[in-house]
């Protein structure tokens, strides 16, 4: 991020902002506009004020303090990113944004100004509460300190978008805006806005090249039962898009829509909507109905061709991930970097028919880097695979049929007894919950268990979710479902999630198994005893062998090897014909029976 | 509950009081004074103005209305029970409170009147949130207009109470005091009011026979930092008490004892005190600190010595079981009745050592009945037991160490393969939670799926919670902690709970298998891959066989059989030497392998 004194020199510059607003401090949040996990380079302010790069976090800057707050995944790296004669860390929720700004002894009255651009409404009535609880005053302003400090700031080149054919979205714009339509009049509504650009991209079936990881053109939307669809957003950046079933305007415009609503109601979802506009929603004479995002809960159930995009994908993705482990099992002696191997993988993604782009940065974890459950390799300070170690590579990508996303964990030699161990409770873990059968209205909460069961037997467990959401080229991780102890949603026939279970040795090893899996309705067989209600399954749609180096077959019962060979003999039956000659005999020995 | 001229004229009758009242309507709920899961004959007040008897549930009588309310359980129970032309019948949540009395069309300002010693202050906060949107007002009288109309209205006999030696406790009153002194300084309170009558009954290491099925006196509690325990109640009625460690005064004296507080803080539970209580609170100077009762969370982790009262109480509840098993076996033939079945078993629990009292009405099933997850029968009107029935006997006792609560579910000749299948599954479930390890933090909630997903692999579930928590010789549900999508309380060691799946097939039989278990820690073993937290495992308690004549031994993995036979191995070693000779011989052939 620069050297110290550049970064002094940068805090200097915004105090002086500060100073010159009236204001006490500043708020600088990690989020631009969208609210997306990932942030155009121009959005990284918190990075460019304070160096922080974690991917949540908030700094403060008053006249005489400089706070940062993320969570525990970050403490060593918000100590390591940032100039501590300038910044003081917080960890979440040890610490709190509440208590630090009762220890500071403001005088009444002070105020923090915050960019009301770039932070939900949610998350302006929580800072509001903390701030007014520290007898302060919170505005909205409607420009950036930090923008006017940074005089190079990257601006987005111009929107690349590209059409999803019906073909492969299964479902038109005017399909999908008729059920949006029948949906707000069950709801009493005339009109939405939409303030999820996956949700927009989805809706009118077209996708871009705004983010790396993530293919949308960035824009909002507004949808009126009487008007029809219009995006939101930058129009010049949002021209090339193919405008046939609604029309594109300014972001100001939303004034404009809202007149033509008079009274109506006004669907919208706080937790995403900026707060500039709820100010603007507040001006006008709407009625207001907060909901969460409506074309986020229809687009998680895929249609017959998503799931066949997706089916085709993993297939593509499953033979450059063994055309990538044929490699590495031939290469690994050379010395390869974790970088190398990210590189290497996606060379052998980039050949497949339809490739678009990762869906998220690479995590190619090796020996102790493993057991770090969000690291990322950084080229030159990242570390060289070495005899014995265990590899864990979590990688995914977009094509223009599908996603995927799929973590496996690999020997690079003869790992300890210990990692084969904890690798085979891995999978039985990981096999519990693929094969599980569930009713309708289950959630992912409740099923998060059967993810750890078989690891808790051997008083193992690992601290993070077992499964989320995954879009249809759209974000690798989205809504509404997920299964973690968070999971309150029920899962819907249609919904891809992810299988990833996990378990990792801090200072050794780290061992994470990830398939995408279907949620499919089951057809009542002759063991089903009511037939009253409906009752689910998941279809595994990624096909990569499990190392079979890893597995100590006695540790899994008869029913859990039956299904790592059937599996396997799946994993070969689809793959094997697309492989090169050296992959397809690789393959073959790696999914041998047990 | 008398015919339908008699319930009329109790009709008549309460409509006169609340006219003579000046108000539009009164409020009949289920609950006594104490809140209790039971409540003595005299406080039958629902039962003797509906003649709905069911457990939970209240009525509304204004001059051209007396609607009832209560869950699915009761929607038929409440129709066969009331009088059509007087009462309505409504099923919660389908139909609400709030939506019929918005129905009514009342005018402004009417008033429903509800005893105010009845309702709990959630209960009464609640109530008048729904009177207030109706345009009502809600008023609590300090005397009840039921009974005014009812002449010979039951009261209360003497209290019986006996006391528990500390062997048995494990933590003398004055040690049980001494923790909560510790906890109420952490919470910067001085004072706690305990509105839990089996808490009170713990904390004073006592019981009594003011209930049929619980062991208790009926009384509340007031502990203040500085001036120890006070028990508040009937003071004539409670004065066989022993009273070493505290006083005795009457409820009304609350009043003096918040004059002695002053301005202190005193911790109180809304969801258990009574409102008349929470005026006397809110005209006290006293500062309010709502929370939930931390007695009942004390007495919720066992002592070393209840765990052993707990194992020695269910050995000689087993001995009961066995003989009964046997006799019934021997017996069945001759034709039983569902009424005949409880009183024997309740015969040879009677003959065991340190027997109390039956801790619930016994649910004695028979066919069809078996899939009335509620089910009790009625003498006369009880079934018998026929050729190839399934017999579902769900029953427990209190001992003087220790509470039981046990469900079998008995072949009788040869029923159907569909209930052995059943059978089958509710058992696999059954030992997927006995065998279930845990971390430290897990709830109740989590562990739920371990129960469900055996049966959901079959298409199959149950709708009711997988386990409560059991009172030591106290109430036989005792919160904070249970199994099922409502627990969100941690295990913590000590805590004992029942294990209790199901599978009703409605029309034809019911299944369910219960033992109890106690959370218990687990040592580290050598599978053990983490050291930094402790993980819980559940042991059995209960000791009793299940019937092999419906376990379908291939549906079983090897794990799930072994289990069955080690289970059977120590029920055999446990129980064999106690019981009769005949007995002991149906014992071996009960227990053998499958």
């Amino acid at each position: 991020m620069g050297g110290s004194d550049v970064m002094t020199s940068r805090l200097v510059a915004l105090r002086s902002a500060i100073s010159a607003s009236n204001i006490a401090g500043w708020y600088i949040g990690r989020e631009d506009l969208y609210q997306g996990e990932e942030v155009p380079a121009g959005d990284e302010r918190l990075a460019y004020i304070s160096g922080f790069t974690g991917s949540a976090g908030f700094g403060v800057v008053m006249a005489d303090h400089a706070a940062l707050f993320s969570d525990g995944r970050y403490t060593l790296q918000m100590v390591t990113q940032t100039d501590h004669a300038n910044w003081v860390s917080h960890t979440l929720p040890d610490a709190s944004f509440e208590a630090w700004l009762g220890g500071l002894d403001l005088p009444a009255g002070w105020v923090l100004g915050i960019d009301s651009r770039l932070v939900t409404l949610d998350g302006y009535r929580k800072i509001e509460a903390a701030v007014t609880d520290a007898d302060g005053i919170l505005v909205g302003f409607d420009h950036n300190l930090i923008d006017s400090v940074w005089p190079d700031r990257p601006v987005l080149p111009p929107a690349q978008p590209w059409p999803m054919p019906d073909a492969i979205t299964g479902r038109s714009l005017t399909e999908k805006l008729a059920s949006l339509d029948d949906y707000l009049a069950t709801q009493n509504c005339d009109a939405i806005l939409i303030t999820r650009v996956d949700a927009v991209n989805w809706l009118i079936n077209q996708r871009g090249h705004d983010l790396e990881f993530t293919p949308v053109t960035l824009c909002f939307a507004f949808y009126g039962r009487g008007t029809g669809l219009c995006l939101l957003g930058d129009v010049p950046r949002l021209t090339p898009l193919q405008t046939a079933g609604f029309t594109i305007k300014p972001l100001d415009d939303l004034a404009v829509l809202l007149v033509a609503l008079g009274d109506g109601q006004l669907m919208f979802e706080p937790s995403s909507l900026p707060y500039c506009l709820f100010r603007v929603i507040e001006a006008a004479s709407a009625r207001q109905v907060e909901k969460s995002c409506q074309v986020t809960v229809m687009k998680a159930q895929k249609t017959a061709a998503e799931l066949c995009g997706f089916h085709a994908a993993h297939q593509r993705d499953g033979v450059a991930m063994v055309e990538f482990l044929c490699w590495l099992d031939r290469h690994h002696k050379a010395g390869i970097s974790e970088c190398a191997i990210g590189e290497k993988l996606l060379a052998f993604r980039q050949q497949q028919d339809g490739f678009v782009a990762p869906s998220f940065a690479t995590i190619a974890g090796s020996g102790p880097n493993g057991a770090i459950v969000h690291y990322r390799a950084i080229a030159g300070k990242d570390r060289m695979l070495q005899d014995d170690d265990v590899l864990l590579l979590d990688s995914g990508a977009h094509y223009r049929d599908g996603t995927t996303d799929i973590t496996r964990t690999i020997a690079i030699g003869s790992p300890p007894e210990a990692a084969a161990f904890a690798y085979s409770h891995v999978l039985k873990a990981h096999i519990n919950l693929a094969t599980a059968l569930f009713p309708a209205g289950t959630t992912g909460q409740q099923l998060d268990v059967l993810a750890r069961a078989p690891l808790w037997a051997a008083q193992m467990d690992f601290a993070h979710g077992t499964g989320h959401g995954v879009g249809h080229v759209l974000s690798v991780h989205e809504g509404p479902a997920g299964i973690s102890k968070r999971g309150m949603v029920p899962l819907q026939a249609g919904m891809i999630l992810s299988n990833e279970p996990g378990f990792y040795q801090t200072g050794a090893w780290g061992i994470r198994l990830e398939n995408l899996v279907a949620v499919t309705p089951v057809v009542a067989g002759s063991d089903a005893m009511t037939q009253d209600s409906a009752f689910f399954c998941f279809e595994t749609i990624t096909l990569c062998p499990f190392d079979r180096r890893l597995i100590l077959p006695d540790l899994l019962n008869a029913r859990e090897r039956q299904w790592v060979n059937d599996y396997h003999q799946k994993v070969y039956d689809r793959l094997s014909a697309s492989c090169s000659a050296t992959a397809k005999t690789w393959l073959r020995a790696a999914t041998e029976p047990i």
